[in-house]
């Protein structure tokens, strides 16, 4: 890294620790999620890069806790214990009304950007995946009245972490090639 | 947003601002990206979420002229001119054989973290998808050698951008719906 210290921009080591500081938080105090800081993720999340700037991503706040019960299928009971979860969306149709290939791309992308935003915030939060999983998709659909193009892709439960969870290291360098597999 | 910043942790700010001031960089000047820069945008890549902690992404780093010329297929044709590209794939296959439905999901996740790594660090980049067009990952699966578990997912050419490629405003509150759709 020798040559590299002198031209990183302020701010740039807070960027990276929040990276790697980010894990999946799957327990959470009682405290609440203000609606500003709700704001504050979907801006992060909106911020993502787009397939042809067709920003596919749409966004279901749940609060109820009936509807999170609903959402809360099994391998994501957390969803029914988090103060708010939200539930990334995508339409998948372009504006021609042709498959969009990208939208999960871009919902992934937004969700990423959410998460770290909510780990910067001092907030707990965990990906749970409905697409590609019809089980997963149906009750979200369902719970939620979402109509015919558009998909449950994931669904995000935020809350304060109760202190339980840690972030991995997953630094394999021999996943690394250069030039050619 | 009353109440909030009172529990703003430090360094929040310049990860909301980093994720903000991300954008797609498509022009790039002469100048070098070290080994040790790689390195640290690759540690960021490999922080992201992944579904059941399979880590399916893989990455090969390209510098070589030739074979960027031949990654750059037409609409991705920056990939020519930056210093180094990321190829980011995914295993396809868990540990057991079966496919791995969430590879795609978790090398976007690690793509984001690459890109916002980038920007961090005063780099510019360009997410330019292979997955879902086989036009797109044959070239680079040709090009790179790549086995037939793994597929391309995007490549990422990088550089120092040449000042030309702003980050787009993509906030649409009318994209959050509240409790229901």
């Amino acid at each position: 890294m020798a040559g590299f210290e002198q031209d990183k921009p302020s701010g740039s080591q807070a960027v990276l620790d929040n990276i790697h500081s980010r894990k999946s938080v799957r327990s959470f105090t009682e405290e609440p999620v203000t609606p500003g800081q709700v704001e504050i993720l979907l801006k992060a999340a909106m911020s993502a890069p787009s397939g042809k700037n067709q920003q596919p991503w749409r966004f279901v706040v749940v609060r109820e806790q009936a509807t999170r019960d609903k959402l809360a299928v099994g391998f994501n009971k957390m969803i029914a214990k988090a103060p708010v979860a939200i539930v990334v969306c995508g339409e998948t149709k372009d504006k021609t009304g042709a498959d969009n290939k990208n939208w999960t791309a871009d919902c992934a992308a937004a969700t990423e950007n959410l998460l770290l935003a909510a780990e910067a915030l001092g907030l707990g939060a965990v990906w749970t995946a409905c697409y590609p999983y019809d089980e997963r998709m149906n009750p979200a659909i369902e719970a939620l009245g979402l109509p015919g193009d558009i998909k449950p892709y994931c669904i995000v439960p935020i809350g304060h972490p109760a202190g339980n969870d840690k972030p991995k290291d997953k630094w394999k360098p021999e996943y690394i090639h250069h030039e050619k597999w």
